[in-house]
């Protein structure tokens, strides 16, 4: 089955493949590497929240960040090859979770990218991964998350 | 015409190969991959600017410190490879702003950067990026910029 | 004379291979690249130190705690190549060191870590780097350190 199928079994579609918040490109492609850019939660040009994470944006938000943000970072490797069923493997997540001071559950809300991939894609979607507590974010994201995948 | 050229048509010029600011290195090569150390915006030995984006630093010097990270940057690139010319094309930047809290335009500080990349470089130029803000960065620096760049 | 030997000559040892905090995996490799998670201060399952740099945690833990997420990093390394006398080069090293606003000393922390590096590995310990200030890190941490090495 393919990964969009799989996609829509679990009641979620590609969005259209972002497009850049400012002067560089989506995805840039190193021999089988394929680098995407760090990712926004924008569906449908609107930011799903913004604010920092917990005072302003509860956990339950912040997943549905997370997986806003993988959704769009997969819209932008599909554009890149083709098609999501030509990646190999996911080789690193990077995870920029806007925080409080104080606030230390950034690994959870990384699952929910991380569960979203492995869901997804099995065991070639498990990914070596840094998550860490931003001070701010562009367009006041609760999350950036960018890529590293093998295709 | 050779990119260093071109730097000097901008009214730029490459400074001296940066030193590193600890007990690193300021560039390392894995296969026709270059990764850079985090750049800050020292010019001449002293730092453009220091302080955070926009309570102590305003747009228009962190576009300044921006754009000397870069030109750093391509110093140590010079340094590894031995001409900008061997370039292929840059893969990531990682962009960190020193930011406000509720600061949202890291994407506005970290395109000086990239508007300069591709002035320079054209379509090699361009990169896969990830801008996020940082509470507090090296040296009191407004800006670091990473990159990994194909030889 | 292997790595371990050296370790143990410096009154260091390796821990058991760190356990992932959340939904991903300690290392992935590509090719000859092994991308390592971000690793934290954990030591027989407790925290070397929680808190920001410098107002809870002084300098000399935080050098503590950089010590032990190379540690783990090492410990996740040699669980995915069978042993640290594989690694060809260390490339690089996402430092992130959570910081008290206007903190800016994020490479001495850093140092620390790269310090040990070139004491275990020699020229092959040599890497690029990013050290920067983060407002908040998972399980409170005062450090998080990503790797990528070349084996």
């Amino acid at each position: 089955m393919s990964i969009e199928s799989t996609l829509a079994e679990l009641g979620l579609s590609l969005p259209p493949a972002p497009k850049p918040a400012g002067a560089y490109i989506p995805t840039r492609r190193t021999g089988n590497l394929v680098f995407v850019a760090g990712q926004v939660p924008l569906a449908a040009g609107q930011m799903v929240a913004t604010g920092s994470v917990p005072s302003q944006v509860n956990m339950e938000t912040a997943h549905k960040c997370a997986v806003q943000c993988v959704l769009n970072g997969l819209a932008a490797i599909k554009a890149e090859v083709g098609s999501l069923d030509a990646i190999k493997q996911f080789v690193r997540l990077g995870v920029f979770v806007c925080s409080d001071a104080g606030f230390t559950e950034q690994p959870k809300v990384a699952n929910a990218a991380s569960e979203l991939l492995v869901k997804l894609f099995g065991d070639k979607g498990r990914h070596a991964r840094a998550a860490v507590g931003s001070v701010a974010l562009p367009l006041g994201s609760p999350v950036e998350i960018e890529f590293i995948v093998e295709v």
